[in-house]
């Protein structure tokens, strides 16, 4: 079975493919923030964040492929912002944006299918077009949302290497022997031995992408659904993580702008897996204001196309 | 400074002692289930949602001192889960009920404050006693919230150790030395090196308890704001973790009745700490359907009563 097979929904990666070949890699944040709300004269409330989502979009269609709306600036008010999420979603993919739910989910069982049915599932109020989940609980435990990314032709970004330090104690931990029974990853017992936490995760990512791309070999010329959130400042190495561990999976690299990170580094940090990132930039782009972040999206895309097109 | 020093708002922790003397340990996991909706006879819709909590609220009001809403069966209804969600808390604790909103949110900054706002802000739409969270970016990624928990008498529950096999390579992995230089979490240089992720986690929350409780001694004598998601069905020393190391904090154990764990197991699987556990019961109960849901809390009630009180 390969994902792009006659008959089946096309695969994410391909999707995400076609994105960065039409628009380039620029993902723009949706990051109703407080601050920027009210920096943009908008109330902090369900319509608000309306206005605010609907006024990113409008100025992401047609100078950028992506966008990522920060679920938990949503969640602040609850139901009326979950409403302005909706409508946020339901443009943007309307106007032909990709739209990666930042959402962070986690749990187990049918609890983490459920969160999966909330914004992967076709149909479903928060459809998006995939989303970040966090494997706390071992890639295992997220197999339902797996196998509905892959059914729906949707994507998933598995939380791996953040930027911030205080992660490094956790995400750099050792795997002993004995575990890695790899209960629904298809890793074989004591295969992540050795690896740190975060290159357990990229190990068990890239498994179930091979079994389901019925490819032993990935490389670049294949993209899966399912890849992994990689900070853009850390350093692979640290966690000891090669660029050639994620040559055909989609990376998704929160940091750049505001926290640090330029766009000239991003070969330094991915290495050959650079192709492969969805960039992603908020208040960089944000800060500009309502009037200037057209402006300020076209101008982050030509920068970052001189170092990724 | 303490936290519960006069002019303050009374901290969780002792919140919580107040109702495990008056009501007892059990917590009813408010799940529904696509499953039990329709064993329920209600629609997998908001109006269905709504039913459901406001129903298992009922069932719960003067039978058990604490519920727990898995949001993940909500959020699959966008707004309109939510809106059920918003009633069903309010309702919850209108009826005196402690609500632990199980979400297992995480982020970093001002987006993992925003989660704490949702969920801990008095006032918000959301608002509940307490809700879970996920570190896997480091204990001191959400500091944000604990500060929240901490100013407004709400409670925190951090993902430490979980039942499901799948999790074990993440959660007993090693942290290595030159880390935990506790940025945001008090700990020193090095001081969590040879812990396990699940051990550092615990740590990493009594160092933050102790500052605030002023008190280098913590015992039984007192119970912090903030504590760990344990599971039923773990065994503290594969993870390098004592009962002592839990004694002053809360400790919300899922897993019990449909997950394999039974009542009488609670002194044998959290020692010395087992008076801490908020035991949480989900399907046991809510199996039994809307006519027989309240004898189902009465008697579970009872059982434990029988280990605990």
């Amino acid at each position: 079975m390969t994902e792009s097979g006659a008959g089946m929904t096309e695969g994410f990666g391909k999707r995400l493919i076609g994105v960065f070949e039409a628009s380039g890699h620029l993902c723009v944040g949706i990051d109703p923030h407080p601050y920027l709300l009210a920096d943009w004269g908008l109330a902090d409330s369900g319509e608000g964040l309306r206005e605010f989502g609907l006024r990113v979009v409008d100025a992401a269609a047609g100078r950028a492929g992506i966008v990522k709306p920060q679920v938990a600036f949503f969640e602040r008010h609850g139901s009326a912002g979950y409403a302005a999420l909706e409508e946020t979603i339901r443009a943007a993919r309307a106007a032909g944006l990709l739209v990666i739910a930042d959402a962070k989910r986690g749990d187990l069982g049918s609890s983490v299918e459920a969160y999966g049915q909330a914004w992967l599932t076709p149909g479903a109020p928060l459809e998006a077009d995939a989303m970040t989940i966090s494997a706390y609980q071992g890639v295992g435990s997220i197999a339902a949302p797996v196998e509905l990314a892959r059914q729906g032709g949707k994507g998933l970004f598995v939380l791996a290497a953040t930027s911030n330090p205080e992660a490094f104690a956790t995400q750099s931990a050792v795997v002993g022997s004995g575990v890695g029974s790899g209960v629904g990853s298809g890793v074989g017992s004591g295969e992540l031995a050795g690896r740190t936490v975060a290159a357990s995760i990229v190990d068990e990512v890239n498994r179930g992408n091979e079994a389901v791309l019925d490819s032993t070999v990935l490389d670049s010329t294949v993209l899966a659904s399912v890849g992994v959130v990689i900070g853009a400042t850390v350093r692979l190495a640290d966690f000891g993580i090669t660029s050639s561990d994620l040559v055909s999976m989609p990376i998704l690299g929160p940091g750049f702008g505001h926290q640090g990170a330029d766009y000239e580094s991003i070969r330094a940090i991915y290495g050959s897996a650079a192709s492969n990132v969805v960039v992603s930039s908020s208040r960089a782009i944000l800060d500009a204001g309502p009037a200037d972040v057209a402006a300020a999206i076209t101008a982050q895309a030509r920068e970052l196309a001189k170092v990724l097109d």
